[in-house]
């Protein structure tokens, strides 16, 4: 299923129920790009400590864009021994809210756009139609913008408009404006006049002017007007926070999420919806679990698009599980679902396969391995020809004068220490 | 016209004889963006001095991407007395030429796209069909990299390979790789067997899997296949440099060009199709000069696609040029357009219309600006009162705590800064 911003609001509770109701869950994000400054292989070096991997992503990846994310919710029907599945391909795009709400940048880079486009990507879906999304911190300023002005309007049965600073007399009034605020001075007087029977409300044309809307009207008109501005602030608000609300849905269901190559994901998902990135990664907070409408079918390849990516994910994860022969999975093993451990899959990384978002992190030994620096003019083989006497190496560069080498007979590397430096 | 990477080679010859022909030219840009730090009002603050506006422009707007230029050519028909116009929309990406090329990161400013998809603006036009571009120095580093490989190739008779470092003996040579480098080996072999008689090419399928080609051939038939290399290589050099020809071409013809607001335009076009901007404004040396199918109609409005923006600012400058009396934009009168300056116009700066390229900037006296500073909480009935002794004034926001005011009445001001300070 396709949501932009302009189905989002009807498809929400389509969206919760099959949260709801799913025994695990499939997530995919598409990037407008990976790394704003070292290459894939300088970002992703073999002998990272899951650490330095995550900073160097949270350094040079999150100026990116998640611009769509799919969500597979994957449900098992004992009856029918199938799954059922539902997939949904949500557009994303921080469209400006109003005025003062915040106007992002994000980097593209041509590698990734230029990939994406020859998937057939559609970017003009994205930008006219995506869906907005605040993080936490957004989300309560906006509600206190709302606040601040509901405290300053008519709750109290005063007229909505905020009082003159009475230490500014209106000798601080510009020649230019002094016609203007006469005329606001006059509604000031009506509230005078009717102090408990105004309803005073800024309203906005479909051609963004503003105007003054007064209205004379009784207790209790004005009540209900009041909880109906209330409502539509509300609702306002609501569209702001977006996309947000699947990810806090997702979230707050504590089901299994599963996705491949799932750190980057994972790192944008917090940065965009949630908040900003902890210095080291202590995501534990961020415990999110996760699961149709078969809307793909495995015969016709939609890959790259994030709903296909996140099902495909979850079709190996069921076969990997039956293939292990547990079914931890389904819905009548839920006591077992709770026990599974939160790992991010590391990418190229030798001897560290994931990310612990549950528990320490794995402490592999590493004396086999060699800081070597050398002139900036050496290759591989160098490094090969240099290391000949010690059997096998693996070269993991660093930069142009250093690099890792990783010796696989561990117990030279004494006698290599002693016989080289 | 619109010109995409598909049709690109096609129409080229067209937009060289339309700018061939012109009297003048006029040209508008779209852009992913305009500030990645400081809003409008700051970036553009009316007591700028040309370098100010000029450093900040380049600062906070350079990456950002000039995805759409349109150029449009007004050629005066004597016999009809009525001019000939010639429109092209140009879509523009720089998708990575090859796996060395440089893989361009710019900025989106999510308001200017939000604004651009609502005037309907292609994006996918963009991203998947935008013709590429190179600058001076990456075109440059292309032609010594085609240049490198050649004289490494069988040109001077010899067979087209790297001859191994005799320092490093085939104990360098890793295990895995023994049985490949003896295949290899053996192309050597082949090289002496046949000295002048063969010819190697490295050659990629469209699965871009790479595969050296031997053929054995006499003199003649080698040479020929050089030649044909060489023109296939000027062809793909050619291919990359992509839309900076158009702007080569513009520069080269030494014609008006006119547009509107363009200092933003003039910098983009430079840093993205010449090289990095200079310092400070010493644009002189970049004096471009610009000019139909009608393919618009006024009364069809397509605001905000560069081609339509460039001909409605050409349709002006006729107007203005009619209106003053003046003809020297037709060919008939090229003695009076050398004559014509280079001006920018400078957008809200208050005494200083434009910036100009061909002399020194205008100097205005601004001796009855002050720079004031104050606490966070003021705003600018705060300045009106405080300076409500010295008649109307002119407040340039700098930051929260500091702005210019200045004095409409310019005898005043040192009364005013005797009194104030």
């Amino acid at each position: 299923m396709e949501v932009t911003r302009t189905n989002f609001k009807d498809s929400l509770s389509t969206v919760y129920s099959a949260i709801e109701e799913a025994d695990f869950l499939a997530i995919d994000g598409e990037f407008s790009g990976i790394s704003d400054g070292p290459n894939v292989s300088a970002l992703t070096n073999g002998l990272d400590t899951p650490e330095e991997r995550y900073m160097k992503l949270k350094k040079h990846s999150m100026d990116f864009l998640l611009f769509q994310f799919g969500l597979c919710t994957f449900t098992y029907d004992q009856a029918e021994s199938k799954y059922v599945i539902k997939t949904f391909n949500f557009y994303i795009f921080p469209k400006p809210f109003n005025r003062t709400s915040p106007d992002t940048k994000f980097i593209c880079q041509s590698s990734s756009i230029d990939f994406l486009a020859s998937q057939g990507f559609d970017f003009n879906k994205v930008f006219r139609h995506g869906i907005p999304y605040l993080n936490q911190e957004e989300e309560v300023q906006l509600r206190e913008q709302y606040e601040e002005r509901r405290s300053q309007s008519n709750g109290s049965g005063n007229p909505s408009y905020i009082s003159p600073n009475p230490n500014k007399g209106p000798g601080s009034v510009p020649e230019e404006h002094r016609e203007y605020i006469g005329r606001v001075d006059n509604v000031h007087l009506l509230s005078y006049r009717f102090p408990k029977g105004l309803h005073v409300e800024t309203l906005e044309t479909e051609k963004k002017e503003r105007y003054i809307q007064i209205s004379k009207v009784d207790d209790e008109e004005r009540k209900r007007r009041e909880r109906q501005k209330q409502e539509r602030e509300q609702e306002e608000l609501n569209d702001a926070v977006g996309f947000s609300r699947v990810i806090h849905a997702i979230s707050k269901s504590g089901k299994l999420v599963v996705g491949h190559n799932m750190l980057l994901d994972v790192m944008h998902t917090i940065h965009q919806f949630y908040c900003v990135l902890p210095e080291v990664q202590n995501t534990h907070h961020l415990y999110m679990n996760t699961v149709g409408f078969p809307s793909y079918d495995t015969a016709q390849e939609q890959l790259h698009e994030a709903g296909y990516d996140a099902f495909i994910t979850g079709l190996c994860f069921i076969s990997m599980a039956n293939y292990l022969g547990t079914a931890f999975y389904t819905r009548y093993n839920a006591s077992l679902t709770s026990g599974v451990s939160a790992r991010l899959f590391l990418m190229r990384i030798i001897d560290i396969p994931y990310l612990n978002i549950s528990g320490p992190d794995l402490q592999p030994k590493r004396d086999h391995v060699l800081y070597v620096t050398f002139p900036k003019e050496w290759k591989t083989s160098d490094l090969y020809q240099l290391f000949s006497a010690f059997g096998n190496i693996q070269v993991s560069w660093i930069d142009d004068t250093s690099a890792f080498v990783s010796l696989s007979q561990t117990d030279q590397h004494l006698q290599c220490s002693t016989s080289l430096f």
